[in-house]
């Protein structure tokens, strides 16, 4: 792919930067980072302003001007692919390595005695401000609110801001009555004695309200905003899509109700008055619960000494541990999803030595055979088909001009996942259709009894996934092999594939502890720069596990695979594997063989079906 | 023992919070830390504050007196020992348990509305201050310095603050000369331009000018302060210990020396005055080096926009990373210590049968035995000798009302160390002198294999320590077993035997990535309450690996035993190793047999050699 040329753009961009019709006062730095007003990680295409500005469009990445400089900053899946989209006029920033400065720490090195530095106040997260604030006040330099956004001043054919129709979900896919949630929540803000609770996040309106949509691409959200009170209900939506009679059935928006569940529509540009008045007519000690991940310019709208912030909202910790009829969901989901990539290999292993499959090729069928599936909604991420070097770009997305032709000389590594109206799926596999040389087999090996380790693993009750990351990393590390990411991440239920708060990641260590009913995946890899790239993904569920002395009561976790999909055993050096982690295999392709076996017996898939008996034999015993 | 009784002390204390001879305004509650005016873990005893008003004497906690409530926050080491100290006026916190409410959540739902927190703003952390500062104001309260200590004025034996002789080290034990430690720090601080450095922590004030002193036991530092200049170095410090020949040789005081390297000796309590002066001086720009942890009211002495704060200080960094000097002596005093174990060991064989050795004989013999060796100082902590039950509580000290007979039948824990003049020593071995039962021998062995996990690890270049902890649990956890502390802590070349900024503890998170050279305790440990302890313990050096594939040149790293004292064979349930853990028990103890069994040749201890052999067996293969 050949980088975005941004010369003109990134000129046109300084000069609205000191354009007074835009800025009370020029600003020598504007800051273009990669949320939404919601701080959303998938974003529409209205508000990719740091990709406009830049060329590069990972899902990660903040982007600041000054006079002179361009610079962005990305983590270690976006290395490459920012070195590749981004032209001379930008320097990458490559975050988590030791000598890469902080936004903040950079931007006092280049900036001139007493600069002004923009930044849209609705983008930006209040906790952020306050860290560049900080740090930038203490140098001499001011961090500025710019209430128009400067990129789109500048970008002439920005699309419109999506406002699609809703889905409504009942009570056999959520478990749970969007009352009974709002009643929970309000028995959670009586406990920390707040009167107000404001929903920002978009996959917080949504699960709260048993409402999907499809504003944004992959999670099935739509833009909203909510404000709890302990008595009122005051939803901010936009369009027509409040007309639609299932909706205003579902939400019992014209039945006769109590009026603490009454939810009261209002536009969603009213957010920040209706903030404002909510702010102005508090009485002391009324507190305001926000996300401390809120932009900066809804938490201002709250006086600080009424403000209640935290990390991880209400809404956030409940909507991680899924119920029972949300845990049947995603193992339907779960099902469904493997029955599709069995079709998909079975027919890649016939169709990659032909030299016709390419990534977009096998991306696509992938897709096809997910949508024969019921309920299949849409992808829940951009599909990472790569083969050979393409799979070292940890988050690849094949484009007409990177896509490379499946063969039997390189290893095909597919990162995929769909969202049913029941589940959200997620799952990697590393394939090769030829011979793999021995040193791919160790490397995947390697990468195996990682995964192993962290889907085996026993731990007790309320241990933070953090603490598990390790152990998905020891086997590599014994050989001097490491991966740049976490190992996984939360998975929403028909809902954002990434969410929190919770996970297994070195990188953070705020999460909250794991409980029974938490989904994650299980994601450890290793890649080879310009040769190949391989990962293991499992979406895995947190299930009480049973132990000799089971922590004095505390009781004991351990996890369950959903994802029910062969590991390809040509990979494995079954030499390197304990003759535990061997038995592991055996199980885990015993229940695929099982469960998916049946589902593609039930759906008359019998090719399919003779691929996954074949790729599910035993291995062969440890010598 | 039984519990002090505070009701007096509690009712006196309460008068002076509301007499305006000590307090400008009453105060509704009084904060007494756990620690000195540096910060220290280990205090003298005119600063053992919380002791006096409580009883509770382990080495952390925080004692708030209400006019209602007193209550002690402490961790899962001292639940057991605090409740035993404390009589029922006081309520134990016990840390790191879900429901325990922080200090300042506490504080808020017991006082009346617009309260006074006091607390000695020399002892509280400035970081400490600013964030129950924070939480108390914004529920309406105020934390207020109250410049006379409220304990000192109710303490009528208080001891007097200790001024002991310094010890001056030459080079063949620093490796570095306080000259160059000067340059060096110097330099870190125009990295930083910053113009002044504070060292406020005792063993860095030690460590900088290569001084060691002994006013407060087990450590060996001594009462003083530092600020460093550009230009200038000044020195706190009191007493006529400075008019000795060998401290002012050392420090060259008398010398015809550069300005920048001459040494401005100042009265030990005229460090707030000066500090006070130097904030006054500041040209704009001029910042002052602080770390977050140095006292309040040292940090409130630089004007806000002149502080330049971190978790740790560049001398805090430097000295973590041991030099050849330093590590060559700490090899020599663990040697000197493990023949010190082994006469013990085989004194304890022969004489616990008898019946006549208690845990305070034990602990007494042990000590005799290092004094015995060259250029030992003192100990470096308060032995832990426990038997049986005691041996449960985590960091337990015989007293004369707790002390047990050691026997056959129960399990023996020591936990000790000691100051040599080339190192510091932390060793716990745990012994049966009959016959373990089955359950202790499968409890001690899933230790064994969390010891080996980690002190086996190999782990690329700049890894945190906090990420090694969970491999040191593993084989505890997939029993339901687990341990309510870290896993190691960093030690200090001839300093205190806790420092930072490394470690390995699912409690820390901002630890500084592990470097060879540094050295940190490896500790696992399994606890039944009323039955018995068990905690295996070497002080390990980080030292580079050779791996496969090395990280791609990162560079990779590993660990090596400095402690080489035996881990009881009676007590290794061996098939319960993998034949990687047997080979490791195998190869540590031929090492034991020939390092410290040279030196017992060398020092003619034929007894405790023929010990030495006879424990260091081979182990039986797994069968």
């Amino acid at each position: 792919m050949s980088p975005k040329i941004t010369t003109e753009l990134l000129k046109h961009l300084r000069q609205v930067m000191k354009n007074p019709r835009y800025v009370q006062e020029p600003v020598q730095a504007y800051i273009v980072p990669s949320g939404d007003a919601h701080q959303s990680e998938y974003i529409a295409p209205c508000d990719c302003r740091r990709a406009f500005i830049s060329g590069f469009d990972g899902s990660a990445g903040t982007a600041i001007v000054t006079e002179q400089h361009a610079a962005m900053w990305t983590d270690g899946r976006y290395f490459l692919q920012a070195a590749h989209q981004m032209d001379s006029n930008w320097t990458l920033m490559k975050m988590g390595l030791k000598d890469t400065p902080t936004q903040e720490d950079w931007l006092v090195s280049v900036l001139p005695e007493g600069s002004k530095v923009g930044v849209d106040p609705f983008i930006i997260p209040a906790d952020q401000w306050k860290r560049m604030s900080k740090v930038l006040r203490s140098a001499g330099h001011d961090l500025v609110p710019v209430k128009e956004n400067l990129i789109d001043t500048i970008w002439t054919d920005c699309p419109q801001r999506p406002c699609k129709p809703l889905i409504t979900l009942d009570l056999s896919y959520t478990g749970v009555s969007w009352r009974d949630k709002i009643v929970a929540l309000r028995s959670k803000m009586a406990e920390r004695k707040v009167m107000w609770f404001v929903v920002t996040a978009l996959d917080e309106v949504a699960w709260l309200f048993n409402l999907r949509g499809s504003d944004v691409e992959y999670n099935p959200v739509f833009f909203a905003y909510a404000v709890i009170g302990m008595n009122t209900i005051r939803l901010f939506i936009d369009g027509d899509r409040m007309m639609d009679p299932a909706v205003r059935e579902h939400l019992q928006l014209d039945s006769t109700l109590e009026p603490e569940f009454k939810i009261q529509v209002m536009p969603y540009g009213s957010i920040l008055s209706e903030l404002q008045a909510v702010g102005a007519g508090l009485s002391p000690k009324e507190k305001v619960w926000l996300s401390d991940k809120a932009s900066y310019a809804l938490t201002e709208a709250i006086p600080k000494a009424y403000r209640y912030l935290t990390p991880y909202t209400p809404i956030c910790i409940a909507k991680a541990v899924k119920n029972a009829a949300e845990t049947e969901g995603m193992r339907r989901a779960h099902i469904k999803d493997a029955v599709a990539l069995c079709e998909l290999f079975n027919w890649l292993e016939k169709e990659v030595p032909k030299g016709t499959v390419t990534e977009i090729v096998a991306a696509d069928k992938a897709e096809e055979f997910r949508s024969q599936q019921k309920d299949f909604v849409e992808l829940s991420f951009a599909t990472i088909s790569s083969t050979g070097p393409n799979g070292a770009i940890i988050h690849y997305k094949p484009v007409p001009e990177t896509n490379r032709t499946l063969s039997v000389n390189e290893i095909y590594l597919l990162d995929s996942g769909a969202q049913y109206k029941d589940g959200t799926t997620d799952v990697t596999r590393t394939m090769h259709f030829g011979t793999p040389s021995a040193y791919e087999k160790e490397c995947f090996t390697y990468v195996l009894k990682g995964h192993i380790a962290v889907s085996a693993a026993i731990f007790p009750n309320g241990t933070k996934g953090h603490l598990l990351d390790s152990f998905a990393r020891s086997a590599l590390w014994d050989c001097g092999l490491d991966y740049l990411h976490g190992t996984g991440h939360g998975v929403g239920s028909f809902l954002n594939v990434h969410e929190g708060p919770c996970g297994i990641s070195y990188k953070t260590f705020a999460d909250e502890p794991l409980e029974a009913g938490m989904i994650v995946s299980d994601e450890p890899g290793y890649y080879e720069d310009g040769s190949f790239g391989i990962r293991i993904e499992n979406v895995v569920l947190v299930i009480p596990a049973e132990t000799k002395y089971n922590f004095k009561n505390r009781g004991s976790l351990t996890f369950e695979p959903l994802t029910l999909v062969p590991i390809q055993t040509k990979m494995i050096d079954v030499n390197l594997l304990t003759e535990k982690e061997r038995n592991w295999v055996n199980e885990y392709h015993q229940k695929c063989r099982e469960v998916v076996g049946a589902e593609l017996e039930r759906q008359g898939r019998h090719e399919a079906l003779r691929w996954l008996l074949r790729e599910t034999e035993p291995l062969a015993p440890v010598q």
